[in-house]
């Protein structure tokens, strides 16, 4: 029998992946990017003229075509670099960034696509990090406090406004025209599934950990009317929609799609999922206590557990929400290497730059080379790795970054250090709160761009006193895409048997240094004190933010 | 009658620096800077080769010979560039920074200069900074205060590391044999006027705020004998010496001397005296609650009042500390344009050093006009300025700068204005603990380099709502020098008086803003909140200090 393939397609913020898998041992055998020609849209809606209004400070669309056109591009691209015969292929699934809210007609089709409405902010998909729905969010959250709604532990106690409900009430509020007009308020993860094969599934992991969906209800109608007089009627005309588990088939590919993409028609569409939930089976990490880190700009934890528990500040737990069958748990930190990025842009001098152009280093690589020289604490420094705000366990955006210790001795590699290990901090903070709650973390497996920085990694490993795995693919997203298409058409029984044959992983690269270990318990007491005292006790970082807000207004 | 004229010598960290003044009018006519061949010590010890053994973290020392050169280069370099008959020189004075140390034989021979002990580091001077009787110190604080010591007070309760019990304790327990050979601990100060008149005479300046000299008397035997058995014989060995007031004559130019400066044999020698209180009298700052900044690398407060009152903790009150006949105030801060100059040299990335580089800019200059075009509290941050540890009000080494508040969109202009206003959030804690303690300050008048910074004077005005009055010259500290130089040769009757001819200032030439003083109140709050918890509640910044030096060692 000759060897089948299955596609993975990626959905990142400014482009889509495909990848060609092979079905047997999951040999990566070809890819193909597109970059989405609108990218983010936060400035002007597209075909509008220079004078057109602006868009308010805090949000971010983009255009639903830019992600068919992925499949038009990518997806043959890849076939081609793989040269296979697109016969053999036997499957394709998709995953997708999350939450990102796709607004439509009962047939699918985008608001923003028809015509009366192109010129209508709200017309356009809602990217995950759009970030105007907050008074949304905050008064969800008041209102879900008040009422001791039971949904809001499962959340670790907030709902962000990134997610289905902030952004639905900031449509049906701003713009209530295009809100009944709307049949369907669509997570992207299921649209482009849609497309594929024509049917609207709900996927179990965005319904879940953005839709507010637990035990297989959404918020009660009295609370939504509460919310807003009218929005009671959000769940059942705009949200309710059959379900589909991870690894199932949602359908098949219609010959329209078969077109754009050049497979067979008839093959097995999966159910939508989330990039980085697709994730841990790529890395063979689907089973209970082994927490995936997608570790790039912001990182992203997901891990599977056989039991419920209600951990304080995590992003959510969810029913089969990683995988089918497991309670799967997500938490976040909401800057990593978009810090690191900050500092080698904006915070190192001229005599570093030149002297990592003159060893043919990145400014990054000069850092790091500079910095494992020392010993832990050498640097004398503890940071907060607050840039961004925190995520779990304290899931405050107002929160911001500090550096304590600093010294007229304190050089560029010092304060870059401090920064790598405050986000391993950050991570062992959150991997405690799991234990503490009950949910045991037995293994890291680290998956995104800051795998390759070894120093990162071994800190991680000595600050947590965990083993660290590396996944051992350069498209975990992809790859795990095409895990569930092997399932969803039927080549393996499930997804934790797929994982064991097309997954990659390195295990134990790294593992901790028991001295250097409790090194870093002194510097984490420190970091840990301020942790609470500026993140719990003390409102000085609000009040900036604050200040900050009230004098640019 | 022919002008008559006087030298001032103004001994600093890095140089010396002679100006010739006349006497009539304080007009600056002449200087001569010459640089200390070995400028701080702080790694090796000179003369030794690589391999030698390197010096622990914290210790700061010079070589006396340095001290001496200026005397040989710089004023006769003065007396050239000023083009007067050296004839005509009628005095000279000096004033060194404080505390600095030089160990000496019976004759004034330093100890480093004696063959056998060149290679041991406490043979040398203990410059100002050196800090590495931190914990000499915290003994000394921690059984005067079980004591009762009734001179703790007057130092605002706790005695500095840099002073000259803690420094001589630390000879005593780290080296002995030298300290058993040691006839001498005497402050530079008067060193150096001991080589210009060949007598020894202890000035009351530093003998009261470094050397806890009160009342006529230094710490009892008793408490030195508990402190470290054999300690006792300090004050009688060592320390205790003629004393001299400020502007007193301590002799006449000896012809070694007047061979090395090429002034005439004979003339004035004025008592020794400290930089900073030294500057009151060029500033014309003689009276009650005129508070002099002297604001350079690091800030000096000193100020006269007529009243005693015990004021918490600031450096010390002395009677004839500044003038003779006021009670003389002190207090200070560790680091203030040190911090900048950290921050410019080692913050500020490649595209901001060409940018100013383009507008012929210095990097202060060009992030000074970056940072002066935002509006108070816009950057969200707030620092604390302690990265050489605080002096005033905390008296912590220990502690350690920070900076809060930072986000992906901090730019080096932020934090840079965020660092100024530290300083002044710094100040206005020194002066509130002065009024509260019921020492009025009625007046900021700022000398040294940094008064030339605008936005910085603005600010100041603004954060204290003070009027600033700038000292009418660059050389403050070398003019007051001059002015001491014109009482002992006998020209004035007073300092006072002699300031009121020879002193130069610009009086209130910025007044507070209510508007941005209120804004700026917001900060101060969180300054104030972070200064009581990491400066009071919490030790994490001690903790990280001794976290670093237990590693290093």
């Amino acid at each position: 029998m000759s060897e089948q393939y299955v596609i993975g397609v990626d959905y990142g913020t400014l482009s889509g992946r495909a990848v060609v898998v092979r079905v047997s041992d999951g040999a990566e055998l070809g890819t193909g990017v597109h970059e989405y020609p609108h990218a983010v849209v936060e400035d002007r809606l597209p075909g509008v003229g220079p004078d057109a209004r602006r868009l308010p400070p805090e949000w971010a669309l983009q255009v639903p075509e830019d992600y068919r056109e992925v499949l038009r591009v990518a997806v043959p691209a890849a076939v081609e670099a793989a040269g296979i015969d697109p016969a053999d292929v036997i499957g394709i699934a998709t995953d997708f960034t999350a939450c990102t809210m796709v607004p439509t007609l009962a047939d699918g089709t985008p608001l923003n696509e028809v015509p009366a409405y192109a010129d209508r902010p709200h017309a356009y998909v809602k990217l995950w990090k759009h970030h105007a729905a907050q008074g949304q969010a905050d008064r969800i959250n008041r209102l879900a406090e008040e009422r001791g709604e039971a949904w809001l532990p499962r959340y670790g106690g907030l709902i962000s406004s990134e997610w289905e409900f902030a952004k639905g009430l900031q449509l049906f509020e701003e713009d209530r025209e295009l809100y009944d007009a709307m049949d369907h308020w669509v997570e992207a993860a299921d649209w482009i599934v849609w497309q594929l094969c024509g049917r609207y599934v709900r996927n179990a992991c965005t319904a879940g950990y953005k839709g507010i969906r637990q035990n297989g209800r959404y918020p009660m109608a009295e609370f939504l009317e509460e919310l807003a007089p009218g929005f009671s009627a959000f769940v059942p005309d705009k949200l309710e929609h059959e379900m589909g588990e991870l690894g199932d088939r949602a359908g098949t590919l219609t010959a329209e799609a078969a077109a754009w993409t050049g497979l067979p028609e008839g093959i097995a569409v999966a159910v939508g999922n989330v990039d980085a939930h697709v994730t841990a089976p790529a890395a063979q990490a689907t089973g209970a206590g082994q927490m995936v880190a997608i570790m790039g700009t912001s990182t992203c934890h997901v891990m599977n557990a056989d039991v419920l528990r209600e951990v304080p500040g995590m992003c959510g737990v969810v029913d089969g929400g990683i995988v089918a069958g497991s309670w799967g748990y997500e938490a976040g930190q909401s800057g990593v290497g978009d810090i690191f990025g900050w500092f080698t842009r904006t915070c190192v001098p001229p005599s570093y730059v030149e002297a990592a152009d003159a060893a043919g280093e990145s400014v990054h690589q000069h850092l790091t080379r500079l910095a494992e020289q020392q010993v832990v604490g050498e640097h004398g420094l503890v940071a907060l790795d607050w840039h961004s705000g925190n995520r779990s366990v304290l899931v405050d955006h107002e929160l911001s970054g500090l550096v304590v210790g600093l010294t007229l001795a304190t050089r560029p590699e010092d304060v870059y250090r401090a920064l790598l290990e405050a986000t391993a901090f950050g991570t062992r903070v959150i991997v405690e709160t799991f234990r503490e709650a009950g949910v045991p973390v037995e293994e890291f497996i680290v998956a995104g761009g800051l795998a390759k920085n070894a120093l990162l990694m071994q800190i991680y490993s000595d600050v947590t006193r965990l083993p660290l795995s590396i996944i051992d693919s350069e498209q975990g997203p992809a790859l795990g895409s095409a895990i569930h298409a092997a399932v969803a058409a039927g080549a393996y029984p499930d997804v934790p048997t797929a994982a064991k044959s097309m997954g990659k992983v390195r295990k134990a690269v790294y593992v901790p240094d028991e001295q250097r270990a409790e090194a870093y318990d002194r510097l984490f007491s420190v970091y840990l004190e301020l942790h609470d005292h500026l993140g719990r006790d003390s409102d000085v970082m609000r009040r900036l933010k604050a200040i900050r807000r009230e004098v640019l207004a």
